[in-house]
């Protein structure tokens, strides 16, 4: 597919810096880009690669345009731009509707004549599948699960009961939505089982990554609002909700009845712990450990970077003995007298 | 469904405190109940909340009837009764006995007739179900393998060569039971594939959540004994074990060779360093790394609660200066004369 | 199948110290072992084994062989001694070329007609799967993907669109081999998908545990060599690189656009962040953050080891006070005149 610089600018909003009659048909990243390519920079991380693009023209804000050497597509949100461009110029294939023979669909299912439902799958009784739904090969839906129009299923993913899956939702192979959460209560030094007899809400425009799994409610529900971006291998408890437009890297795990605000971003392998809640607006670095609630927008940690092991060793054994050290340097305070420093010591006790 | 608080009471070994001919017929939060759910207090968080409640009946301990508005059900573990009654009102639906036609059923594989094998299951060459087996859609049993009665697959379970399962094992989907472990001898440089020769052994009464993967023995077994219970996205390394009756919250990984006693609790994300051995009843909290052997019960953790980042950042590069504190610690003890912490800081050295 | 200690000895190139003509039929550890297996000892952990062993023949090096109370089998890497011998003695079942008549084959797909692929399984149009490989049940390879020879994944493996294997891969179940990478761009409060466009390369001999994830690149590729081996539940970003004979143990995490040379050795539940690099030969102990580049071999850490719980809240409350500490150790050097060592804390503030 060919189109003009000027046909872009038109279409996506941007001022174009350059020929409009130029003509492009794919895009690359800066450094790799081609002639007919148009790339993008959005992170000054990339902005010494501007200079020696070879792109046919570059994405960007306004404050690099006279940094770059060949055509520019000024714009707010160089990223984004790029995202909707790139969709534009590399589109999915379309939905193709029907339901393939081998599939096998419940009594009741109600699958919209416009819905893909691949090789494999299995649509529980009383199903819904909505418009122009994409059911990928593999796929488990259990029955009275529900699924909006547009929801597209790639492959291989799992619903569980009372899952319902809101307009544009996006999962990826592996992942199982609506899995019993995990409840036992203790009774004479074993565990019995508590019914997970609620559900699990996800809202429109949901992305969820590959293998990463989600728990129904064990009596309430767990919810996903509209706009939460899921990346792999991240584990939802029970119970949890997780507010509009936050995102999760991935290999998070969220324990139950945690609430997670809206607008939140969340790194890779963060460990948030249950019955928790945290504000709009966090931001939790990769690797950290939530045990209390946020109540305030920022950004916090608590992971600790490597060193060499050796160096490392020394380090955690000291750690292990800084009670010691703490009150050793009260006594040393007392002991000199050393004014203000003993007074605050005293309190530290 | 709708039942008497009497027969409850009978049923479930409850003292009844209120009317034994009212009606219930579900469950639910002590918060959102209505006139017909019965509701349960099991902890003190939410106690504050008996007080407002509009359940029919709420299951509690002897000490708290006092406080409670409604109908009371007595007992001694209010949590456990609650999980067996809810199960009771919230019965799963029956077994149906029967092969699905789609699925495909290797040459000698025994079958209990009163199992069930779901929509393209695969069963491999002299694999055996037992009796009321419920064997999911897409499940994958491999050849020789062996699920002992009422063992439940939800969907899409795979089970390698050499996995037998205890009798009511409940697997969810995407667990992955009885894969190669990770097993590499080097030789110049690249790496030599060990063949993984042993088994699985999952005793009865053990839960695996949705894509847990628990690999078979290098040559000896792997083995999960009875009343374990395995939350989601846990990784257990060849010829582990793990002892009866212990819980492990999701995302907790267990490297090869390692032994966990029994009646054990592991928070999420914990990690467990190969060929150490954890005595019973020990409790573990999230995020921590255990890698030596644990020899007594106890509580233990290693995670870090988050810091505002910036806060953070300067704790951890005063964290990587430690060394060089104790050292100057040392020195003004020294220097000044401290009694008895000096003579302690020369035996830190 | 029985063999002579002659024939192995032989075969696989060791030194034989006993009767050639015994005869051993398989494999067992030292402490297992009976009269007609035999066993290695690889490691110094199992050497007091050695002399109690009642195996047919030991494995072992040289520097062992005196300490042997059976017939000895020396060679120098007697691991990988070993795991040949295994796998000799307990062969994979061969490999049964055809195409189970339930699998969906796409058009132009070109099938080698020695492969093997299993029930259910769904080959995308012009997938290419190579001479010997073996596509197990339930796998999914989407359109254009392509497996090179004597490829093996096991069962229920996905391979997602611009995915190629080289040759004798061999993957687990329910690994999700290029799905879409975790690429949005903000926008006014919520987020634009990226097109995930680059591909999955993955390079000959390389191992991939189950649920193990692997993103294709968003523009790039994302770039596994020849003899790396991932263990299960890894999770690898876009456009990560990973470089020959590297190993990765369970629940480790690349982010995206990280690079990791060869021979590098990454311990359990490991996080690397995105946009770094990691040098060859590089050793990185489990549970620890990798946040910056590493360009140095050598082994590096960030793990700490679990203490009992209230000893550890103590010593993170300290810690939490780091700050405070070090700067009341210098006002007590300056104070006292601790001579060099408050010339030091000058610096160090």
């Amino acid at each position: 597919m060919s189109v003009s610089l000027g046909e872009l600018a038109v279409r996506f909003g941007c001022e174009l810096h350059g020929n409009p009659d130029t003509l492009v048909d794919g895009v690359a990243a800066l450094g790799d880009a081609h002639g007919r390519a148009i790339s993008f920079l959005a992170s000054s991380r990339y902005r010494r690669q501007l200079a020696h693009t070879r792109a046919a023209a570059v994405i960007l804000e306004a404050a690099v345009v006279a940094e770059c050497p060949v055509a520019a597509l000024v714009c707010e949100y160089p990223y984004a731009t790029y995202a909707r461009m790139a969709a534009w110029l590399h589109p999915q294939p379309p939905i193709i509707a029907g339901i393939h023979p081998s599939a096998v669909i419940g009594a009741d299912a109600r699958i919209d004549p416009s819905a893909h439902v691949g090789a494999f799958a299995v649509i529980g009784a009383g199903a819904a599948i909505g418009a122009r739904a994409f059911i990928g090969p593999h796929c488990f839906i259990a029955a009275g699960a529900s699924v909006a129009e547009d929801v597209r299923l790639i492959a291989r993913v799992t619903l569980g009961e009372r899952v319902t899956l809101g307009a544009r939702a996006l999962v990826h192979p592996g992942a199982v939505l609506g899995s019993d959460g995990f409840g036992f209560a203790p009774e004479r030094g074993s565990w019995v089982k508590v019914p997970q007899l609620g559900a699990l809400k996800v809202g429109a425009d949901v992305e969820i990554g590959a293998n990463t799994t989600i728990d129904r409610g064990a009596i309430g529900d767990t919810v996903i609002e509209e706009g939460v971006k899921l990346d792999n291998q991240i584990q939802i408890g029970h119970n949890v909700r997780i507010g509009a437009h936050s995102v999760l890297a991935a290999c998070v795990g969220v324990s139950g009845s945690a609430t997670i605000g809206r607008h939140c971003m969340v790194g890779g392998a963060v460990g948030i712990v249950g019955h928790l809640s945290i504000c709009d607006d966090a931001v939790i670095t990769g690797f950290s450990l939530v045990s209390h609630s946020i109540t305030r927008p920022g950004v916090y940690s608590s992971g600790i970077p490597i060193e060499e092991a050796g160096v490392w060793r020394r380090i955690v054994a000291r750690l292990k003995r800084i009670d010691s050290w703490a009150a050793r340097l009260a006594a040393v305070e007392r002991q000199t007298n050393i004014s203000g420093a003993a007074a605050r010591s005293e309190e530290d006790e």
